[in-house]
């Protein structure tokens, strides 16, 4: 169990643009207000959605597309740095016209709506290699 | 991007009460506690469900129904002045019997058992038109 | 509507470690830091599953397993005690290769990934026996 206690330096509301990348306006978000570690959680709808899923045996990602509008039920990530730059790890639960639900890693989705909430904290998140699993993770 | 930030005035903790509207609960309690701007996050169960999903061509909202008890596994939303009502915007995931997701906005649900908790925070946030997606949609 | 206000002690992240049980590490993060009380939401991969879905008619869970490699795309929970323990309410939704999503009352998920955002409540929460749904419920 890896933990720390953060505190809270500031917390934002944010509209996503519509059109724009999801995670992109995440990330911009976090970079006006010049975030080094966040914690979120969204809601909206996307035209269209790139999700990853996490091969636990080949030890990477692939794609799974989507070219369709979809509801973004929920959305929970957190920024924080990865090789210096600010990334948001995102991941949400999507549906599409008959309610049915799609989720994973998501890398990017076209916004067509988005309403997002984030604290940023005061001590910086760093994400680096870890052996075990070849993900870069954080703490 | 249009964001702001936000100070967090008071947060609860509700149980929401067996037979009543989800959305409506959440709703009362912001009113109970003078919350024009709110961001909540909630679980429990309902017995049964009307999700909505936005059509982006045609601009409108159409119902999917559920008559059958489901998990609610994800709640995420919040509370903002429309027309100058407190309004709960409320995305779910939902999930039957055999686990199976639905979801999206949630419009109505009878609960079963809901446990949320709820930050409001000290400046209102107001829903007005946009022309883009025919939404009501604050900043 | 029964709500309580609660004041934030103090606030963490953790990342959960890998083969561990992905309840049981929340449940020792709230022991580590002395948590009665707290909300949280993560975010990860498992490496299985086991939801539960309340039936509320029989007033009895009943468990659904998944015995593959899982995003966990949203999870929401609280901390309170029942009986005198700590107990992780989780509610989870989880998504396969196909980015089909399941969802659910987690009990058990060995953890490939994950990550934890808590607040602990300065207030205690204590579950109690409801005639009405045959559930423990605060409040």
């Amino acid at each position: 169990m890896h933990y720390r206690e953060v505190q809270t330096a500031s917390e934002y509301v944010a509209r996503l643009e519509t059109g724009a990348d999801w995670r992109g306006e995440i990330e911009s978000l976090a970079a006006e207000v010049g975030a080094d570690a966040a914690w979120f959680t969204a809601l909206g709808a996307v035209q269209d959605a790139e999700l990853w899923f996490y091969d636990q045996d080949e030890c990477e990602y692939y794609p799974i597309e989507f070219d369709e509008p979809l509801e973004v039920a929920s959305c929970v990530g957190n920024v924080s740095l990865l090789d210096d730059d600010r990334f948001a790890h995102t991941h949400a639960v999507l549906s599409d016209d008959e309610g049915v639900a799609y989720a994973g890693h998501l890398n990017e989705a076209t916004v067509w709506a988005g309403e997002v909430h984030m604290r940023v904290f005061e001590e910086p998140l760093e994400r680096e290699y870890d052996d075990t699993t070849e993900l870069d993770l954080w703490l």
